[in-house]
């Protein structure tokens, strides 16, 4: 566990506290670093990679017989495995990071999890005018003695139109910015932008950065027409999840930012999580 | 400045940092405490007194000869000032708290900052359900020298409607939460209900806890009667607020937390602050 | 589930969309309000009513073949269960919330979380001055087919002193706020208090609204004497939390604000969550 | 001000609201987009080319004959203006963005402001462990009729040591991580990174993502040995901005999270902002 040999902790004349014996006999399950920010550049369906800054969470499992973790492996770690000379991260590839966390740490188990803004170019629905829209992305990996799971979790903010109001109201209907959140744990290849796709198409609308004033008639009128409570949100999407082949287990959390509360509106539907 | 006869500081073994002359000869604009959280009993225009909890920022000025204040005292004025047996505060009442500040300082001048969450009970506009809705607020009071000034700052959630989407639109309107935000600086008795009213009426329609089906239909088709882009919320409000003798100085905001995109509409106008 | 005997419900003339059969066949685990604010009257070990400011999550299991549940429904219950007339709401008597959610929705399972800032009147260590310490506390209820368990989850923040920084430095140590956060499941009546006064014991020192200056020699070398790793924080109260007859299971967690880099350690422990 | 040229606004047969006439005489300061994110270039002292990601808030000015600012076009100003093909941002050529602003819009004034993480690649002080470190910083800038100035915010984390609690106890000093942040309105060409060295050179000790047990007792001797009150931040960090040539106004803000107090410690010098 304690790894002498490294040159940067051989100083001699310094005592190793973190590397003494414990004898409270509790092991612990996670003990790491988190909330630091490091830039990222990440690789997704479109194969180009982008840049973008990482909130990461690096932890290991730590023995019974252990007094504490060297924490700064952990630093030293990101800085490596995210350095400009790194082939760009993936979903494909987050193992790596894992795979190197137990051979620096000497650990057992370890888990990482990196949250960032991802961003994806789209085109406005009728003028074609294309621009950014920024979604909340988590990655987390785990590896517990060699067996490797991985977890997915995207936020899709989006349109939707209250069916209810819709219905009672002699014209007009309320809608709110939602926020679409899936958690997926895949069984097979799996792309950020797949689920985030599903999340908007299953929405009364979706979000974009620009949209001209061709674009504002045809999401106003593709939200009228296609009212969505929260319930719908989310059994829409659960029942996309759960025809997918490569997912194992997923959870979806609609939230709606009622405009005709303060509060939210809130669903949610998990499956094997 | 120093006050060696407050019984509290009077442990003669102990040296007082703070009280030490400095000798940069530069002059602390303030200095004191921030993010103190605090419970209130807080009156408004309905005379009740009600329960919420403040986060508080307490600061004094600090002359340049003085090398430190005496943070524990600030913490002190709100045991005494905020306990039960207080007087529930008011906007009528909060010069008391600066008052007692100088004088526990010794200082020239002070400032206070409450923001607490200020709970109404509406009535929703058909059924005449009540429930409460919860606003933010913020008073702020400075004394400088004997002469006093206060300010409220309130943030009133509303519905916005677009008038744009609404006019190109064959049938629906996009719509969203907004927040009105006003802050004025009284040159008249002011209560913080009035100035939540005012951003309250300008807006496409006003939130409630509690809507049946009945009140549902109403605040839909208020709001699609009454479009308004996040510039005429600031301009009506604007209006209001400067055709209102009470108040010598405001700047009103409205943020639209906009639903077909994931950023905000904006605006602002200032008349004397 | 639908039930158009309420009075409130009784307005012929409108559609009831929600309580429309639904054809997906999915049913929904949760689905209710989020992140409503209001004021609270808690009790705790001490006995006595004190007023704070909740933010409530409602939510109740939706069967498959219905459309959607009737929100206002949650609201209504705050109203009622929290008002002026009501009994102080306690950890014992959380469940009353959850027996009324469950007539109300016609649901077989809900869940109710309400998040509140709880205040504890400390008194400092040497000089006795007494103030408040604010401490961010979450109780969740949940009852399933009549089947009821609560989560108690308080984060006490404290103080933590570095075992290696002090070994290794000819003087001084660098210590941190820390937050030591404990999610608790009981079997046996426990109160909020208990699990924050754990949660104190264990840190380097414990933190005081207001600490004159001979209270801050003794909370200096007190935390001198003391050091824990974040790992040491974690193992201690885990040690207590499983020697504690009253705790079915448990989780802690402990995250230290390092003073010398710009991200947190972190630890966490669960046995049985 | 309306600008029926541009072909994206070229669709005849949708109205535009926003360029009607509003009779309510009232124009507005500020208004357009906020909190919108964005990926960023930015070059700073070392000439080098780094990826962020921007909350962006871009605004204008509306004169009181218009009715409404056309929201899309201060998108695309970003779209081009922070495209891959486009110089990197820098301190120097913000300006570019409200000249490309005031255009497009026709508008007199604008304001741009870009909030965002910066990362400093630091050397640990004994063992020369390269590291990045984190920081907040916001460039603003502001056209009127052709003036303008812009004002750099920045956030330096820092370790801050209590010269009291040294002083008065046996052992040991309570330490915290505190921010410095500052904020310049420059006459002359300055850096980011040259704001963010003068509030760290100031603090007790600076912080590092990196840390070997060499350099942590370092940087635990170095802050014992150099306390600092909240009040000493402001005043070194005023005294070197008020004689620093390149600098026409600022002001300067140290918030210490106190490790004793669940409340911060704050200090603010202002001169000409």
């Amino acid at each position: 566990m304690n790894q002498p040999q490294q040159p940067d902790d051989m100083m001699p004349a310094i005592a190793d506290v973190q590397s003494r014996r414990d004898d409270r006999d509790i092991a612990i399950d996670q003990v790491g670093i988190r909330g630091l920010r490091y830039p990222l550049m990440f690789v997704d369906a479109d194969g180009v990679a982008r840049s973008t800054v990482a909130t990461c969470d690096v932890f290991v499992a730590l023995p019974a017989e252990q007094k504490g973790t060297h924490m700064s492996r952990l630093v030293a770690l990101l800085e490596d495995q995210l350095s400009a000379s790194a082939e760009p991260l993936s979903v494909a590839n987050f193992r790596r990071l894992l795979d190197d966390l137990v051979v620096r740490l000497g650990a057992t188990s370890g888990r990482i999890a990196f949250a960032f803004p991802f961003f994806v170019r789209k085109t406005a629905p009728v003028s074609g005018v294309a621009s950014l829209l920024d979604y909340e992305v988590r990655i987390t990996g785990e590896l517990d003695r060699g067996s490797y799971v991985h977890t997915l979790d995207v936020a899709a903010p989006v349109t939707s139109l209250c069916p209810c109001s819709k219905e009672i109201s002699d014209y007009g209907a309320h809608s709110q910015r939602s926020v679409v959140r899936i958690v997926a744990r895949p069984r097979a290849p799996l792309f950020i932008a797949d689920l985030l796709r599903i999340g908007e198409e299953e929405a009364s609308a979706e979000l974009y950065g620009i949209l001209k004033r061709a674009d504002e008639k045809y999401v106003t009128e593709r939200a009228y027409n296609n009212p969505r409570f929260v319930e719908d949100l989310v059994r829409n999407v659960a029942a996309r999840l759960s025809g997918d082949a490569r997912i194992a287990a997923f959870a979806v959390e609609a939230e709606n930012f009622e405009s005709i509360h303060n509060h939210s509106a809130f669903a949610r539907i998990a499956r094997g999580l």
